[in-house]
């Protein structure tokens, strides 16, 4: 943080700074609208996500996706006993190597030419890396691209486990593959990717395990397959917020990739625990806010504040104000969201703390973290892997 | 561009580059998902504007919210003959003024102290600063931090002209405003801002006039009262993608605020000229494209592309396949786009144009744009204002 400007330093420029915020200054002086991290419940939430996953004997490598922070994922290695992250692009595995983290699965595949040479650069830079294929005909670009860099990549097949989009069905499939990425120079055969990422947002805790329930048979049999050809997988991972208590009582996966658990968001926070009660109540905190300040208040029952599609993704649903309800949001446009505020509470200056609607697309339209505790700003670390989508 | 690194210059990097293509690179090289400007449309959509407006007797502040680009904002002062620019944000003005644009207007209200702090050293910059005021409390704000800054302000009064958020209603209120501005030390009183934001995305044009003729109609009876009292606004600024030509023939307006034709989008492109024909086929073509790859085709009927919601906002829709009516973009999760390929007709490593449903927004999420002609990267321009939202 030493090298960060201090609030007197930029008191003279004429243009202004490229920050909401400084460590030190009070959470009022902060600039909306930006993320605000509320430290001391990320850290609860990655403790209590670690500690789960070493009682369970799970790994934990956390999905990186959804924060595109280094800093958030050195955390999670260091509160939660993290073996390191995922992420889905290039881009996003190039930031995090830069920024330290030496164990990095692209659950993804990658078949561009230019792609597969950056990813098989990769290593070079001594971490381990680790790429998903599902298609035979990607064993032997990634072997030649792998050879010619000198270098080695991991492979996990994925496995389509009920989602629909990418990845193999069936264990002959997951068989042909294996067999060629074992023979291929340059490459590891690792495991298994199976993430069932169509059931994680289901609101009925039942709703959710039986769909985990048809993808765990549908990976035991790939596993059986692969042991029975002795191609034994050192890695069955997978597993969301919605669903790793499933993956962790199967017996047969291995390691977690849990996301929006350390933030939360407001689509996740609806989902309900096996007693009925919203995760946001029973399970994870909310540590991820847009913090919004009212800008507008013309008229007497409306609220214009300052945070909208700039400033968040509506994909899941609006933000829902934290902590209020006497004043909700109710529409958004490019700059503004309007707050009905049918009693006349809010004032101009107001702030305001939302919960995103869904936290992964809300993250990605941001350059800062501002993290808060006791009412000051104590950090501000960049969103270093924003907008590598490429 | 010749401070931009020579794709040979990369070629021994580790870990990579942190943009999507380089001039000179062939069109097939560039690294997906990013966002693509065709520079001849673009061209010929900026040079269309600017003859309508100079045909009209209407001056054209561009809205550089829509593309966040110093470069293309100076290609519509150089081809359209833009006076400059509107934004939303101070921290977009300030992105402005720093790349060299010199007439800003924040076309939204400035409350917080800081900001207006920020707002006020902007014009020692020696650009003129616009910027708009709804509530009477905002004027002593903006003239303390004007004087303290031995600055000059320009301000418009807001006109709620039918969206129902920001700005005021009746004549009485724009005058009481209007007198306070003009008796405040730093400020000048410069005129309205009266922009219908609700009305520009109504599909017929007979719906699109009606509500215009209703803002014109408001906006007459504030010219009228300001001009009785010896305040005639020197400016009367509004008008948008879907309502310019009634803004251009009500004779009180006389400078349009256009973003969207530069670029366009599917949402925009569906609604109808005056003759029953959408807009992307008798006025503007569309400039902006997400280039996507496809990056898995396991299932025959199914093709998965690397364009998601980190490429593009949703909020107004899926984005359209351009030129293809064979394939349908039909789902978006965070990193994939689930494409419908009925007839199996795409293969890995294709590349699809993809039209945004809603530009602004999608502009944000990227930090570059990839301009292209002739099937060659001829520009690569940052999106400068990208995240400044503060």
């Amino acid at each position: 943080m030493t090298a960060l400007p201090t609030p007197a330093d930029l008191a003279g420029l004429e243009v202004g700074y490229d920050v909401p915020a400084l460590p030190g200054m009070d959470e009022a002086e902060i600039q909306t609208p930006c993320l605000v991290l509320d430290l001391d419940a990320l850290e609860r939430n990655i403790r209590k996500m670690g500690d789960y996953a070493r009682a369970h004997g799970m790994l934990h490598r956390v999905h990186g996706k959804m924060h595109k922070s280094v800093d958030v994922a050195k955390l999670q290695q260091r509160l939660g006993g993290a073996v390191g992250v995922c992420c889905q692009k290039v881009s996003e595995a190039e930031a995090f190597v830069r920024g330290g983290i030496d164990d990095v699965l692209i659950s993804n595949q990658v078949r561009d030419p230019g792609k597969i040479d950056r990813l098989a650069r990769l290593p070079r830079s001594g971490a381990r890396i680790l790429v998903c294929v599902d298609d035979v005909t990607n064993v032997a670009e990634l072997s030649q691209a792998a050879v010619r860099h000198g270098t080695q990549l991991e492979c996990l097949i994925e496995v389509d486990c009920g989602a629909g989009r990418c990845g193999v069905t069936g264990a002959d499939a997951v068989l042909a593959i294996a067999r060629a990425i074992d023979a291929a120079p340059g490459l590891v055969f690792t495991g298994l990717q199976a993430y069932q990422g169509a059931m994680q947002h289901l609101e009925a805790y039942e709703a959710r395990r039986e769909k985990l329930d048809a993808a765990v048979a549908i990976v035991k049999e790939a596993v059986t397959a692969l042991e029975s050809a002795g191609l034994a997988p050192e890695l069955v991972t997978g597993g969301g917020t919605g669903s790793y208590r499933f993956e962790s009582a199967s017996g047969v996966y291995n390691e977690l990739q849990c996301g929006s658990y350390a933030f939360m968001d407001a689509d996740y926070g609806r989902i309900l625990d096996e007693h009925g009660v919203r995760i946001d109540r029973s399970e994870w905190e909310n540590a991820l806010f847009i913090l919004t300040s009212i800008m507008s208040h013309v008229k007497p029952d409306v609220a214009v504040c300052d945070a909208g599609l700039k400033a968040q993704s509506v994909d899941s649903g609006l933000p829902v104000i934290h902590g209020r309800d006497d004043v909700t949001y109710v529409k958004c446009s490019d700059e503004h969201g309007v707050i009905a505020d049918p009693q006349g509470l809010l004032k101009v200056n107001d702030k305001l703390r939302l919960v995103p609607g869904h936290c992964d697309p809300t993250c990605n339209v941001h350059d800062w973290y501002v993290g808060v505790r006791n009412g000051k700003v104590e950090a501000l670390w960049p969103v270093s892997a924003r907008g590598k989508a490429y």
